[in-house]
């Protein structure tokens, strides 16, 4: 899964079927020193993740196999809230 | 999802089973700056999107799932047309 | 889906099940001004793609759809050969 | 799969269905020569891989294969703890 | 798929139910001119590939669908040892 933090959302009223009703948040990846580690991901988010929050994002059929009943054409969703993170690093230990 | 702009369209005679009356549209990934981020993707459009339209793309397997009856060997499908997008950024907000 | 053109072609006596028969094709992803756009890719081909042909592979397990009887390992497949594009840019409008 | 070093542990307490009791790693990718390839990962360990220790990471979809009954939306999972490798390399052979 | 060069293996005593009795190769991602491309790989080889011999790997699901009956997290596999290939290019042809 990505790390990334929570930096906005998105809105779409035109969309495929299976889309209605999912919450679209805008997921920028970062690495454990809190800088940019790629481009922006669009993940589906049902736990109430908040701008500015960190996150922990399922990418690929795995992120789809909450709505088993449904055809929901998603390729990424937010599995957690970060509470805390403990990453050694080369240089020490980054605690949080 | 990846977030881009509806830059054209490609059309192919000679093709795969399951390729028949697929509208396929050239997305360019874009951050929410609107600057360039990776190479253009080949997307199926269901829902109208036109040139020029930011749109959310779905890529992998579950672009695949809204055609669960027949096999339609497609990795990347338009799931949204964007209407607007609030997105945080280091430098302030840029809302549209 | 990814854009390319066909550049050659590969062969292997000795392979895993399922791998028999299949016409391995490798395509250099470019983009719509035919510059190279990352490593080629081995895709497989059933409709008669050729050398300098610019074609639509699509990736991963949607690539597999079309040999739903039979295990076939294979996460890369031509489906279809492209005759034409229509992409904007910004610097105006290319055609082909 | 990949190949990388564990540099921590990350934490969750809102979460979406199927994470929870689930063992969080923090992932480096790293190449052979110990130096970093690419950005961390956040994979699942049910095999006891500790800080500093190298592993085998398997992602998408077949992360999942070993929740066979649950549906369990991870994407990325550590299969194996590597006890040594054998790499050679253009400028001749590491050993470890 | 990708084209790679065998470069080593790697062994683990540690590990996830289904990885036992499998043969983990490092695989180099290389273009046709054999420069490397990429991260190295670890892909299960059950042709007998040795080191220095150029292969194909699958990777993603489509890697585990050889071994159906059972639950195998892998990503990656080689599907086939490349005899030659055949790729032209921009400055003329280059065969093998």
């Amino acid at each position: 899964m990505l790390f990334g933090k929570v930096i906005g959302s998105v809105w779409a009223t035109q969309k495929e079927e299976g889309m209605d009703n999912l919450k679209l948040m805008v997921v920028q990846p970062i690495d454990f020193k809190g800088r940019e580690a790629g481009q922006p991901v669009i993940a589906v988010d049902r736990i109430g993740a908040g701008v500015g929050e960190r996150v922990i994002v399922s990418r690929g059929s795995p992120a789809r196999t909450l709505f088993s009943g449904r055809n929901v054409p998603i390729d990424a969703m937010i599995v957690g809230i970060v509470d805390s993170f403990d990453v050694e690093d080369d240089s020490g230990l980054e605690e949080e």
